[in-house]
């Protein structure tokens, strides 16, 4: 994929559309499995802001146009996880929820200040070796119970650790 | 909603956006069900193209820039069902499949030639009066197994009698 | 139904069946939902037990021998919220979660004393008047927040807050 | 695990049982899935009755008392498929659907001369060697399109040939 692709917009193409169309965003939810399936563990994206800041995000980015929601779930992993994280895309395409994140505040528990984006959003489990690239630090696994503590849920931007919730309540481990 | 309203893009906007970015829609099978919830029949819209061609449809439309799931579902369906429809719009958000609509053939089950759509699916209990209204001659109601027959399927463009069939699935209908 | 239904058990065979087997429940979360689907309050039964601890549960009951899991969850829906709730059984089977209450504690987050119960769960709106009958004092409606806050989730015995966090973020009401 | 095993019942506690009360069963589509995640092969075990009479089943089996969904699903997985059949157990215990099978004919798609049984339906990638023990004389590995077809459908006793519908459909192949 390069930006002359059809499915990249330029900037300002990109800016348009933002004002004016909800965007399509993927979203997955990294996880370590013992052998019966339960979650034992869950992955984090660790990234500091230009101002300092900690923030800990999901793997998540946008649909390309002509692009499989598969393949952009692939295509995202690999990206922030590294090639040979090993990731087990479902195998159905129903989500565990859709997460709307809004320009402004207070429609939904979702906020995101550049545009109006729509996430489906999948736990995936990975089972290889996790190399963050990109502008990651670094990815920290958590147990369930430490994922969805006031300390991390905190340090998610934008109701991400509201979305994490939901993605320990799909798989049965918050308590 | 006017065509004036922010969320609107004018026709040369849509044919922008549509050549760069997959365009968010949702998808609505509305259906009668009996006290117990099972489903009796399902609602599918009757069209006559151009060239006398005879389709049917679901409920189906685009989600506007910052309009919520919800809020497409219940303009759709009282555009495409009449205002006293009285749909029960689902609690949760979590679609029963995603559908993408491809404009090339065979990457999926379904095809738009306009467009790279995805479709977030619902299936809709409907108790009140249904009067179609836009470009809809009639809204007939069929039992799931008329509806998952050949006759009724060949009738359905674009692979939405695939959609329809899923959906049959996802209640318990389809035999 | 009466005990000399064949569904029924003597309480013999219920105690020699409880020691067995896993017995099959179904568990509804009763809500009230606006007209776009949202959820605005959650149905909480309140009981007071021989030693007046005060709990707060479910609507929750077997599934008997020949009777289909839509009629048992409308049978317990009546038996609890009395014969004028009105409530809207899921078009679909699939349930929001399947919650697994071991006599033992520690394997999952939900504990029955008396039996190992499988329990198929599922968000069922009501529009009518809720009286409940039986065993229950009363029926409260709490918001979202207030259900899944520390006060009503301790009042709640075996794991059914949990549950109740569940069906919250299964609805998108999980903050 | 053997007859002595408290989770076991006596063939007359279990007729017994089985007159009296819903069983409840696990159901696993076993399915082989691409890198995306795409299901690509369906498994079917082929069984031959003593009165020559060919049938395919799904993999199938009771939960036993004190045994948690997940390691029912994989005792049978490895009870039918062999020990080296690396079955990925889902994350989530939400079924793509519920079948409900019962005694006499008609009241649902499913039919179980011996009993009712309630089984919790879910789709499992498996990567390793199937091996097929017990009763089993073969697995064959089938694309979701013959799957699908009359002729692999008529095989499938007690309607476990609309579960594989339904479980084509959860996964985007019903076309």
């Amino acid at each position: 994929m390069t930006e002359t692709s059809p499915g990249w917009l330029t900037p300002d193409e990109l800016g348009l559309a933002r004002a004016r169309m909800p965007i399509l965003y993927v979203e997955a939810v990294p996880v370590r499995v013992d052998d019966s399936g339960e979650v034992t563990h869950v992955g984090l994206l660790l990234r500091i802001g230009p101002d300092g800041t900690v923030s800990r995000t999901l793997v998540s980015g946008r649909v390309l146009h002509h692009e499989r929601i598969r393949d952009a779930l692939l295509r995202h992993l690999e990206k922030d996880l590294g090639p040979v994280a090993l990731p087990r895309i479902p195998t159905s395409l129903q989500p565990f929820t859709v997460a709307e994140y809004f320009p402004t505040h207070g429609i939904t528990p979702y906020h995101d200040p550049r545009q109006h984006a729509v996430s489906l959003a999948y736990v995936v489990p990975v089972t290889g070796d996790c190399q963050p690239r990109q502008d990651a630090l670094d990815l920290v696994w958590f147990t369930p119970q430490e994922a969805s503590s006031p300390l991390v849920q905190q340090e998610m931007p934008g109701g991400q650790g509201a979305l994490l919730k939901q993605a320990l309540a799909h798989v049965g481990c918050l308590s």
